[in-house]
């Protein structure tokens, strides 16, 4: 597949410069907005006013919901009161609100003084709701039907209001209170007798959320019933807004990155890597690499506190990273399987000891495998006796069931206080495993070789 | 938000028990097809042909789909043909085809017997397509339009066909060969004149796909674009079916836990962790130990080469852990920013010198202040020798560098090779590191103490 953007590029770059406006102009608009918007930030920052200037209203709004904070920033400061409130008036109010969250504060200020009073009460309502709840992605531009109304009736309604409505696919019927009775899909209306009442078409059994419901859970609702969209509710169940499909592939895409963020031991930033400063790198990433270079000073003290054994068998020393790697490895397998499985939710605090006896029987099975291979390779391969190959093997076996445990338990626990079990993914497990394999070695070693 | 399946299951089972069917039927039909799917499952297997054989013939297939593999082959095994042919007649094609590419052989064999000879001609055109394309995840079963017919005649045309479609609210408009020649929004249909043509309302400028694109990029395509639903063509540019936006959220999930599983080190299961079995489990995580295990032999032989110099100072074996944690974590952070980059196409193999570059700098600002802070403890703290600090040190700040472009390079030259580059994640890469970092901390400690 050939994306646009690349096809014309060079057009347009060429047009630009010799301004030719109209045509450029021509060219733009036969585009998606994701494109505009890719393109536009590949060409010199001070044409992005002029470019934008030559969009039509709506294609320019659309176009610069799809754009990066920075350069949203930029035209924003460009901007007059008067285009600015173009811009603002022209968005969905989700879209608004997400551009509000990125903007700095004097920025704010000025679009909600451009916003029409209505618009700027609801944007202030939403910018209540906790970050990542669903109030903070919904919408709340849908289309609401009363169960009174006939098929035809709602239909007209529909061509009525739907303009200005982020989907119209899925119509929601409420009572008086605005308390949600059902919903029923176009699909159904379209299908359905024009005189059937939507009190008879609707379907009744509605799944919704609370607006201070994680938006994960959400995204994996939409996973779950292949919806267009969900209700969300406040506390006496009165319908608030909507989550639309593409806001939960958006938080899909979002949460899962923070997810292999904080599994790297990399505190998330929310911007793409080639956009973020090395600075802004370094200052992701150097406080987890000191907290565990510190933590991994334990380690060095086991060493430390038996290093009379080791100076009498120097040998020892050439299986440390063997045992250190093989236990981080195993913790890392077990933890990632788990969180993975947390947050799909396949797995529940409650299923903390299920997960236990499995990984057991597990590390049983892989110690056993591992012990084995490694004690051939030992006698054959590297000419060690008996005993220092006993003491590898036991060690190896038993470092496999202790990483595993710990490996599938941390990120359990670790989210029935709180946290994120994301957290507690390879770089953590290893520094604790590491630990645990040394202490064991070493104790094994001098029991058994009497060191 | 309380879901329907957990509030109503002890009351089926009671009715279960109570043989009191015609209730259970009426109280099952008020649920979602997932949360019915998700029930069955927690009820005894030999119920379930029972249980299945209570819902309505729609509602049966829709909850069939839902289902696990396991489940629908036992169900499978259970029905008359003439069930069996009821169920896959109800299913959407790609749903089917889901199923079938699930089943053993012989299963795959009763399936396409019962269908309907179209039916099973189109099964087998997609079971075609390479595993992971456009191809294989699409369906066949849209709304095709005629540019000549005016938006009345469009909306006539929904209301006869569109019950067998999966979606209707994105219609395709080809010409006599099937060539796809714009799309047009039911949305567009029901807020423009019913006597414009579709030719005038539809939009020109389509996003499609080939039948071989990777699915994941067909995934990001819709983030990208928030799509409902992605036309997929052949080479010849004629239609051949779409995908869903469902579609798309079940790929993204599916390709994030494969990228989690390979980033540790696991073969992808593609079933849920609780519901797969420990053999299968040490099945898909023993050959990866092993691998590595084997690997970290050479770390190994790095220390026995030195051994000499170990002996005379043994006090340099407890940095080894630190040194090889640190190492291991900052190319874990820097390879598994590139894989994400890779997977959302926001990192192309063109990038490769410019992601080094960045890398450098990140590493050069991190590698200082590791040392020095690694500096500052060894001297206060563990109270060494200047000279041992040195040494310490120096091969920290070069073990960093190095960890943090072998991290960011692998995975992107193990994309332009042809493998996923959520393999060239923290394990290897740590294993990778490891040997790197004691062969300098050797190498620099046999140069400044003389050993």
């Amino acid at each position: 597949m050939k994306e646009p953007a690349v096809l014309f590029r060079e057009t347009l770059v060429s047009l630009l410069e010799e301004k030719k406006y109209p045509t450029l102009r021509d060219v733009l608009v036969t585009l998606n907005p994701a494109d505009i918007a890719a393109l536009f930030e590949e060409l010199p920052a001070d044409r992005l006013p002029l470019l934008f200037r030559l969009l039509p209203k709506e294609l320019a709004a659309e176009t610069f919901v799809e754009m990066e904070p920075d350069e949203q920033e930029l035209l924003i400061r460009g901007f007059s009161d008067n285009e600015l409130k173009e811009v603002i008036d022209e968005l969905y109010l989700d879209d608004a609100v997400d551009i509000v969250e990125e903007m700095p504060a004097n920025v704010v200020k000025r679009i909600l003084r451009s916003a029409d009073p209505d618009t700027r009460k609801m944007i202030n309502e939403i910018l209540k709701y906790p970050e990542d709840s669903a109030g903070s992605i919904m919408t709340i531009e849908y289309v609401r039907l009363r169960r009174q109304f006939t098929v035809e009736q709602a239909i007209k309604h529909i061509r009525r209001t739907g303009i200005d409505k982020e989907t119209i696919y899925t119509c929601y019927v409420t009572d008086d209170n605005r308390r949600l009775l059902g919903f029923v899909s176009v699909k159904t209306l379209l299908l359905s007798d024009e005189e059937a009442s939507i009190e008879d078409v609707m379907e009744t059994n509605v799944i919704y959320v609370y607006t201070t419901e994680d938006r994960e859970t959400v995204a994996n609702l939409f996973h779950k019933y292949n919806f267009i969209a969900l209700p969300v509710v406040d506390e006496e169940q009165r319908l608030v807004g909507i989550v639309t499909v593409d806001d939960a592939l958006d938080v899909m895409q979002e949460e899962y990155t923070e997810d292999i963020e904080k599994m790297a031991a990399i505190t998330p930033s929310g911007k793409p890597y080639l956009k973020t400063s090395v600075f802004a790198l370094w200052k992701a990433r150097i406080p987890w690499l000191l907290l565990l270079m510190i933590s991994a000073t334990f380690t060095g003290m086991i060493i430390t506190a038996f290093e009379q054994a080791l100076a009498a068998q120097v040998t020892l020393a050439a299986f440390i990273p063997m045992l250190m790697d093989t236990g981080g490895n195993c913790g890392s397998q077990s933890s990632a399987t788990v969180i993975r499985g947390l947050s799909l939710d396949e797995i529940e605090f409650s299923d903390l000891l299920r997960v236990q006896w499995k990984e057991i029987r597990v590390a049983v099975l892989c110690g056993v495998t591992l012990a084995a291979a490694s004690f051939a390779k030992l006698l054959l391969f590297d000419k060690v006796t008996l005993a220092v190959a006993l003491v590898v093997c036991v060690t190896l076996a038993v470092t496999v069931l202790c990483a595993k445990v710990v490996g599938c338990t941390l990120p359990i626990l670790s989210m029935k206080v709180g946290f994120d079990p994301a957290v507690m993914s390879s770089p953590f497990i290893t520094t604790i495993v590491d630990a645990i394999s040394l202490m064991l070695y070493f104790s094994v070693a001098t029991a058994v070789l009497g060191l």
